[in-house]
């Protein structure tokens, strides 16, 4: 972006902001203050916000605060003097806030920027869209994206990052069989994410499997690498062949099972939700184990992660009448995932990349025939928090540039 | 290790285990039966344990409920009769515990395996050594380990990891300059994790800097990638040059100072360790954020990690009386971490690569004057839970093949 490295102070201009953001003028202050320790400004809505003054000062865009290159801090909190006070506020004539210190600097603000800054007015916040849930009425509307623009159309790209977000999947088609591709389209997003398995893995039976995954088993719906503290966000399956009898890919929607466990089952949901249970490698030469409740919610209750782990369950050493229930609530969910109304069953063709949020989005197979055909996928994974940072990314653009 | 392929359920011989370990039989089972809908077993030395029939039944040996390759549970638990129930348990003439099921299969159960896995018994658990929190004092103490002995002798590379694990850091001498030894020596633990600031980084001055780590400046100290929800969990630092005047590297133990935060201003503690703070990526094409307190403690109140971040803080949004609590802790630890009592200053020869936990140690570095000569380290990142599977492993290579 062209405006990275522009002066971030100007002279009359209005001062610049401690980020890369832009942050468009919808309201103006009208009045500010000093009151109670805090900075208030007043909008020309009507709203009010107080500001800490070592929120302004530590944040304030002048070279000396904030790095003119990397716009990190430059500023330490330590070399503010502890005893730093706002002496007075006012609204400028270009309509930024200025504010005097107790130190004699003064600092100058952009009123956008401190409209999405201040406490208690509506956040901006992260630019994430809602997440949407689904179940198996959502096999006619999975999202399938045209691999052939993702690299060059802003939008294609855009409906790829949203769907991933919103509804955790998506289909990109029309990729060829590259042994590239597995690289290449993932890498649009953010660094792949290595693991024992490799950068990139096959899925293809295996005389040595280390896993289940490199066998013609069926696999029942699960999510990978549920032995680590962070399971990989994001999994991308290209599907090079696939002309064994079987071998059809399953998903679905964990937070729609979840949910529905949630609603139908309450003490159950409680259990899962609460008692650890270990997950561990089973493997020679790696040995990753991790304890957390099967379902993650935050403290608002909000599904973080659904860590729905078939065959990898360490022994359960809870309680006998715990251990009870959580046997209770594994089978029920289990038993979920088996029922038509929340399962997408699709055929993966040649050129085909099966995305989704391994921490969200259940997989699986059918089981097939190693004997009557080949079915080779190429995968890998790229963590949640690339996909998160490449949508505020894209929505960042937008604001720059607005569609005409 | 030749074992991995031998059946695992023998004739006369004890039953395997259903997973790679080795489990020394130190406490023989005297009786077995069933109470309560478990079975319980009572031990040579006076203790008993009450098993789930469960999971009893999904652990069982055989190779239609273990996979005798992968060793991940081929049994869905699906697939076990909602009514199972243990009908009989006995103890076989070689010290098995055999079970007969409700459906008239029997499962035959190893005691080493059952004693380390009997709820209620002393867990044999993670193979954990306890950390060992340090202060200035370690100055003479921190580990150094032999680079040229890595590679082939098991002990040198036990002691580095288990120094990695209990002080969080060390350092590895007499690795020369070659480039890929960035790659080579942080490989031994696991895979590398990869950021945008590339899998492997060049900590050098530039020009067009997108980090303060980019710079000249001091560095006070902090962690790394404290945007993300899972920092990475090992740094390595490898000393290509270091002639310049100044940069002398600094770490200081970040639970050592939780910990005495904890101590000396429970206030402050609380506030820092429940409040959510904002890091975010201050970059052109990146934007990462993360919410979270600064310092994580777990269930039991114990430090899982420390995000110490004093320059990618996005502006605190709390409210005022809450925002000025977080500012006395952030001021009083950042204070901390310029005190003496905790700073270990050291100085990398061309070869050392300092080692460190970065969730749990933080590191920094003294200004240099670049004109004065070169400053020249490659880092690279890898996860916390590499270290855990490596010390696991090397631990049960120790237990399966134990020093004459």
């Amino acid at each position: 972006m062209a405006d990275a490295l522009e002066p971030i102070v100007g002279e009359d201009a209005l001062p610049g902001v401690p980020d890369f953001d832009t942050y468009p003028i919808e309201h103006w202050p009208v009045a500010a203050g000093v009151r109670d320790g805090g900075v208030d400004i007043a909008w020309d809505d009507g709203a009010h916000c107080l500001f800490h003054p070592l929120t302004l000062r530590e944040n304030a865009p002048d070279p000396a605060t904030t790095h003119p290159v990397t716009r990190e801090q430059a500023l330490m909190l330590t070399d503010i003097p502890a005893d730093l006070a706002a002496v007075s506020a006012e609204v400028a004539a270009n309509g930024a806030v200025s504010v005097r210190w107790s130190t004699g600097e003064e600092s100058r603000f952009h009123p956008g920027w401190l409209r999405a800054h201040g406490p208690g007015l509506d956040d901006r916040g992260d630019d994430m869209p809602a997440r949407v849930l689904w179940d198996s009425g959502f096999a006619n509307a999975l999202p399938r994206i045209d691999g052939g623009r993702l690299a060059d159309d802003p939008d294609e790209l855009m409906r790829w990052v949203a769907a991933l977000h919103v509804h955790g999947v998506a289909i990109v088609e029309g990729l060829g069989s590259g042994h590239d591709v597995i690289e290449r389209v993932p890498g649009l997003l953010g660094p792949l994410r290595d693991s024992n398995f490799g950068r990139i893995f096959d899925v293809v039976t295996k005389t040595d499997a280390d896993s289940n995954a490199y066998t013609a088993m069926a696999l029942p719906l699960h999510v990978d690498l549920a032995t680590r503290e962070y399971m990989p966000g994001l999994q991308f399956l290209h599907c090079l062949q696939n002309d064994a009898d079987g071998g059809d890919s399953v998903v679905a929607d964990g937070f729609t099972i979840a949910e529905a466990l949630r609603r139908e089952a309450p003490d159950l949901f409680e259990a899962i939700s609460t008692v650890p249970l270990t997950a561990a490698t089973k493997a020679v030469g790696t040995d990753h184990r991790w304890s957390s409740p099967m379902i993650r919610v935050d403290g608002n209750g909000d599904l973080v992660e659904v860590r729905w782990n078939p065959w990898l369950r360490a022994p359960l050493r809870a309680p006998f009448e715990v251990a009870d229930k959580v046997y209770q609530a594994l089978r029920r969910l289990f038993d979920m995932g088996e029922q038509d109304r929340f399962r997408v069953v699709t055929r993966l063709k040649p050129g085909d990349m099966l995305c989704f949020d391994n921490r969200r989005v259940l997989h699986g197979r059918t089981g097939f025939d190693p004997a009557s055909g080949n079915r080779a996928l190429r995968g890998c994974y790229v963590d949640r928090e690339e996909l998160h940072s490449r949508l505020r990314i894209l929505a960042r653009q937008r604001r720059a540039h607005p569609a005409p």
